[in-house]
């Protein structure tokens, strides 16, 4: 697929969400110190394939792209894989560097005792959406800001989504399995596919991504559903012809298709337990590209193996990287994958400009946008409360 | 998933494209003779998934949910899914039967060769759409009447198109493969994963299936590109935002992915060649489930293999079924089913329903809705010319 028009469109998105970034106070401790940073990057590892694509930016290898500039103005820039176990590459690190940017896709869990023993640290980066794998609350109480790229993976969020909504609907995997094993049976896949037309979708979660699915599944003539503490915008959401649920056990009998759109916090670690699943119509599919642990994850595979869920999907998953073992690669009916929906090569590149831009602002002394932050000053974005 | 508004919605789009037929004459033969008829149904086997679905009307143990409906009127009704090869089921009825039901997914390939031989053939209907495994010229030399059930699975082709790009573009099937081989190698996948946002995607046809699936891409924010014999209604094309491109060899370079949506004709059977695969940009990513034999087999072996064509999904092949042996099983970045797009449990329901209203007409000496006439007096479909 050619790269015309990416790095456009990166630049042209990161411009929009760039807003009304105004000179004021940042947190005490990026006020701590001036001069040179140690900055250290956790990227997931590309190998032979760092040199295939020269828009790859988010690897351990390409850095974000970044390491030219970072050097150029005396900071040190750390980069590795190495995130998990005693002696890992980041733990080296932990007790100097004062910004840590890491990744949903490859997660640096940055633990209370992280935070404790990084005396020095003063900005956690997420290049990308979603800092679940931060300690929120004892950043917070460090004084720290945790900052994300807002809005650069929505729509390749999105746009994963509604792929695997009409995987699961039109049961595509088996399909694609019978054809690399030599085989031909056309009723193996059709006495279980259907149209996505006038079946009910809802979604756990209307915010950035949740809305932008709406919309592309509008000329789809389903009926749309969302539960949300907040309703749409009016106007949007007669535009979309999405209904407002405000009690989400009320809307999952209701549903053929369930969507997961809701950031991982408190309240929604293990929100789909057995008891939860049970509430949802016999035969549902399920769609999480939100995080891994808002699912009980036995809970899925009994569903899924007794016939109650009659697909899963997703890319995240509780942990990450996903052990060998772990339940969800075998269960029946699923359509899992590593994670990878936000991670793009257009996501990519806008996340690395943003990643790029806060980091500047950073060394300026100038706020990020507002949208940006999940910890400043002390306080935590609504969404992760 | 849940059947609940299946049937109500399979009625109501049949009931849609009933329109005004009027008690006009038939062809000769369809007045030739009247009383009891000879019936032969083609459709592909389900063995152990026939009964798990009630619903599940197209395969050979359902055969269309019409016998009890035949035998009750005196007719008598043959149903078989053995169709080739000397001393098949189907060729032991050819010489008395009246009528021949097929479908597209396990289709009975009407040679001109057979027509000589179905010496009281009247009538050969289609469940579902597509008859060019019929040989049309042969059929209306002989003063037959085709018909299918036109609009019976456009919404299922439209939406399993949209599937396909996205599989394609977010480069799933090798995600896919990851998890249940045990791996985790986000790399492998996002190296060449895209967005679809952005990008420029052309259909090759717009007719009922092309025009549904760039209405469903309209809100992902492409450029939206079309090719056929007549442009789309002003007021549609507005609305959809596709751009009209008379010649095929100049929109083919300008687009990162490529749908085929025109019928199998003797103008395009071979249209994609080495030649015009060439002239499309290098990296496309193509769908086709409209006819396979619309590609030459080889040539796109050797441009999946070169890379030239970056990723082949589609469900349609030729022949059908794929032997073992098929190419397409084995080349590179493909995401290939058996022909299933148009045979979901929705569309079973509406091109069941549609057979038994031709049938009904037939026997009542009514004409079929006009835009389910394929051959008619002799003449061909405008389509298939």
């Amino acid at each position: 697929m050619a790269m015309k028009g990416v790095i456009a469109s990166a630049v042209r998105t990161l411009a929009s969400s760039g807003s009304s970034a105004s000179s004021t106070t940042f947190t005490r401790h990026l006020h701590a110190s001036a001069g040179s940073k140690k900055i250290v990057g956790v990227f997931y590892k590309a190998n032979e394939y760092a040199e295939l694509n020269p828009n790859f930016l988010g690897c351990e290898e390409r850095a974000l792209g970044i390491k030219d500039w970072l050097e150029s103005q005396g900071h040190k820039y750390i980069v590795t894989d190495d995130k998990d176990g005693p002696d890992c590459e980041l733990d080296k690190h932990i007790q100097d560097l004062h910004v840590l940017i890491s990744t949903p896709f490859h997660p640096a869990y940055v633990t209370a005792e992280r935070i404790k023993k990084a005396k020095n640290l003063q900005l956690l980066l997420t290049a990308g959406v979603g800092s679940d794998h931060i300690d929120l609350k004892a950043a917070a109480a460090a004084g720290l800001t945790v900052a994300e790229v807002t809005g650069s993976n929505v729509v390749s969020v999105a746009e994963d989504e509604l792929m695997r909504i009409l995987i699961l609907v039109r049961n595509f995997v088996p399909g694609y399995t019978q054809i690399v094993n030599g085989e031909w049976k056309v009723a193996g896949i059709a006495h279980r596919a259907y149209d996505l037309e006038g079946k009910t979708v809802g979604t756990v979660g209307a915010g950035r991504i949740g809305k932008l699915l709406l919309q592309r599944l509008k000329p789809f003539n389903c009926h749309l559903l969302y539960h949300d503490r907040f309703k749409i915008d009016p106007e949007l959401e007669q535009q979309i012809g999405a209904k407002f649920e405000e009690d989400l056990d009320a809307m999952l009998p209701k549903c053929d298709v369930i969507v997961i759109n809701t950031p991982l916090t408190e309240k929604t670690r293990g929100l789909f337990d057995k008891e939860r699943i049970a509430k949802c119509k016999k035969g549902v599919l399920i769609v999480n590209n939100a995080r891994g642990a808002i699912m009980d994850t036995q809970a899925v595979v009994d569903a899924s193996s007794s016939g109650h869920i009659a697909g899963y999907s997703g890319d995240v998953w509780n942990p990450q990287p996903a052990p060998k073992d772990h339940p969800w690669r075998y269960m029946p009916n699923h359509a899992m994958t590593p994670h990878i929906s936000g991670t793009t090569i257009d996501a990519q590149l806008r996340y690395a400009a943003g990643v790029k831009d806060m980091l500047d602002r950073y060394f300026k002394g100038e706020d990020f946008p507002a949208q940006n932050y999940i910890v400043k000053d002390g306080k935590i974005a609504s969404q992760y409360q």
